[in-house]
């Protein structure tokens, strides 16, 4: 099974994002705005309780933190993706840490950059243009993560939630 | 904040559904395949953890349960949906009758169809057809329902799951 974790932001957020995303996102329709904190990974279906478990565990190491939305920004050249930049935390990249090392380990040479998408798959006029409007514009978002999903991918490319994580008060 | 409550099948079961829900139900984008235990429900925000205190009891009374596919069905003519009928079982009766009472009480003259829609807002002519074949189909499925989840709505229509409930080995 394919399997994904990834924090969903407040109502709040989730809606001011999916009014770019609509227009600029073609993962729109396929799983609400999220901060993805784990990539695809393949998981057999007989050993999601164990990773569950592993992941409830790691849940109870950290305490919930604030998450900060300062601009938009991109990954250009690297790709034309547009996205809400969330400023990195300790707690923030501790959670990431740990979600790509020991059972989790993963080979990737991608830096942590903690941000919610809301803009892929434009043409560079479309990017340049758009990129262009929304890097000027301020934005500012703060609220506390206080969990994070456990998420398994369909046929489709949707994503289904299947297990919801507490930060810190979690009984392992 | 709209919130429902529902129970997502296996991912065998939700491909399944999605081949249909595809051509065929218009909330395709909005959620995955599911079954409602209850519809729209307004949560004010600071009351979203005492509800999730509630649901949290509600799952621990509950043992994990059969889900019983058998066959497609039709709520015609009262509606066009066509749907997965899921087997009425005690567990899964008495779980939608915690859910509408109580704390969760409130007016509904619906009788309790457990379901798993795979179409809707088909012309009459497109219901017929559509529905005179699937109702020949034979169709099995199994499984065991060991969790549900809450999900709130964001303002484009579609769900984001907020927390996992346990059945049977809940903490309270």
């Amino acid at each position: 099974m394919k399997c994904g974790i990834a924090i969903f932001p407040s109502k709040k957020i989730q809606d001011f994002a999916n009014s770019y995303r609509k227009r600029y996102d073609t993962h729109y329709s396929l799983i609400p705005p999220h901060l993805t904190l784990k990539n695809t990974f393949e998981v057999e279906e007989d050993q999601i309780e164990s990773v569950v478990k592993e992941l409830h565990k790691i849940a109870a190491e950290i305490e919930p933190f604030p998450l900060r939305i300062t601009k938009f920004s991109s990954f250009y050249p690297a790709s034309n993706i547009i996205y809400l930049k969330v400023e990195p935390n300790e707690s923030l990249t501790t959670l990431y840490n740990k979600l790509h090392s020991g059972p989790f380990q993963e080979q990737t040479e991608d830096a942590f950059v903690p941000h919610i998408t809301i803009g892929r798959d434009l043409s560079n006029d479309e990017f340049s243009d758009v990129y262009g409007q929304l890097k000027m514009q301020k934005v500012h978002f703060e609220e506390t993560v206080d969990r994070f999903h456990l998420l398994y991918q369909l046929e489709n490319g949707s994503w289904t939630a299947y297990e919801t994580f507490h930060l810190g008060k979690e009984q392992g």
